[in-house]
């Protein structure tokens, strides 16, 4: 089973590759970008039957740093 | 208006982030994950009426490298 987790920095917190890939679009000439962030996308191939439970679990212990990033989980 | 866009490295491309993910999995007592994949999320804020070809040409241009890495695209 194949499930989907989305790590992202949360607002307020700074993200310095976001905006350093901003600033490379507007290099590159692409305008009107306004804001980038950048975060993690971990996809993890997980018994059938999994519960989302344990995947919260995985997330909080390891996957994400919950003092300065929030994690939103896909089950497909 | 928000775009995301998804750069995962190609089947086949070795993905040691990911590896290193399921080697701790593992070690926390969680089993049965049987890989791991990492990959990046970029969260763009672009001008309204952007449309997906400029969007294409960013990934093209800077945010993936297609030798390795495949995108998806998002418009929401």
């Amino acid at each position: 089973m194949k499930v989907r987790v989305d790590v992202m920095l949360k607002n307020g917190v700074l993200d310095p590759q976001g905006e350093a890939v901003r600033h490379a679009l507007g290099s590159l000439g692409f305008d009107g970008v306004e804001g980038v962030r950048q975060g993690k996308v971990i996809e993890l191939d997980v018994a059938d039957g999994t519960d989302e439970a344990t995947i919260k679990d995985m997330c909080e212990k390891l996957l994400a740093n919950t003092v300065i990033e929030s994690y939103a989980i896909h089950m497909d």
